[in-house]
């Protein structure tokens, strides 16, 4: 294994550690010693990676953001279901995405900036619309500042459900009526009958990603 | 005042107290004899009302569920509107509520049943919508069970982005963003015309109940 691989699977296993102990005891009480005890490591390695408790909780807080580099899709709306869907599909396969979720909701994390998540999430959102916007996917009226924040929070809201009542094993189904329920208000119909909002579509879209993507391998999710 | 009168605002004056134990250390860690200080009531006036910190937190939960007897509407969907927009006021003014859903989301209140908020709200809504549904004001294809939990779901996440980003002080907006993201997808065209869906709706529909409902006193929202 080369020395990048290594050092990248060292903060890995560093940040899956981490997102175990915050999830058991909470973002206030977690000390370092009690990570580093979790991943086996030294703590020379894991100063090498992270200074402080807060940059570890703000590497697991980064698991949550947007994949940068999904597939190009020629409808920028399917663009904007396809974050969705992946989003939904990792969140149930990726321990280090879920715990991601957990601490932005701890509120014992007060020196956290937990508002940071949302916010990487509707910038996203709302670049993904503009775009639709200048391909004249969208209806005219569209307030796109207000759709990319309703999404974000709406999405937010369904995962929360989604993990209390069932421990996320129906995400993939209540995304995909988020989607069809908010798409038909905001889309032309002619683009919007091209849409693909099924609820197997997150895991197509995330295996085309890793297949297509050299980072993907660091973000892998586990089945 | 009358003795019922005074037993009411004694209960009132402990859930109060509660939500600020609560909301200052977590479920796990406060204590009944932090509440008593708080609320400046002697023991046996809480064990009066509540047999444990466990029944007074769900005193706590129980302040964000429904209200019974929002005034009546010819269109269901309007009333439905109207769930959403009260509840979205309340929770911008009263403290109470605002504690009860942060009780909700705490992760340390493991011996309660965190989940009954959302079940209360989905189980309303899919009687209004099962109502709307035999008016003729839904579209066909709606699933009355999916959208009800949708919109439980997103209006949980909703509220939590709006108090992240501002204590919640564009709630208002943000609830009439999703609901005109949401009905034209559910609502046939011409019911759609006829809904009030501006942010103003809360204040003025939860005023319309204070004036018509005995019950609505123990309810009071601090202006």
């Amino acid at each position: 294994m080369a020395r990048q691989d290594r050092a990248i699977r060292t903060r890995r296993s560093i940040l899956e550690a981490a997102a175990r102990v915050f999830g058991e005891r909470g973002y206030a009480s977690a000390t370092v010693e009690q990570i580093l005890n979790r991943a086996g490591v030294t703590r020379g390695a894991l100063y090498f990676h992270f200074s402080s408790k807060e940059e570890v909780a703000l590497g697991v807080l980064e698991a949550q953001m947007p994949i940068d580099r999904l597939p190009e899709r020629s409808s920028k709306l399917q663009k904007l279901v396809d974050h969705g869907m992946v989003m939904a599909y990792r969140l149930q396969h990726d321990p280090l995405v879920q715990a991601g979720v957990s601490l932005a909701l701890d509120q014992g994390a007060r020196e956290l900036d937990r508002n940071s998540a949302f916010r990487a999430w509707s910038d996203q959102l709302e670049q993904i619309l503009t775009e639709a916007r200048g391909q004249g996917e969208l209806l005219p009226h569209i307030d796109v500042t207000d759709t990319a924040e309703l999404l974000t929070g709406a999405f937010s809201g369904v995962q929360a459900m989604s993990q209390a009542s069932c421990n996320r094993a129906d995400l993939g189904h209540r995304v995909s009526v988020l989607l069809r329920h908010v798409l038909p208000s905001i889309s032309t119909p002619a683009m919007l009958a091209a849409l693909d909002l099924s609820p197997e579509r997150g895991e197509r879209v995330f295996q085309e990603y890793r297949e297509s993507s050299p980072e993907a391998a660091t973000t892998v999710t586990r089945s």
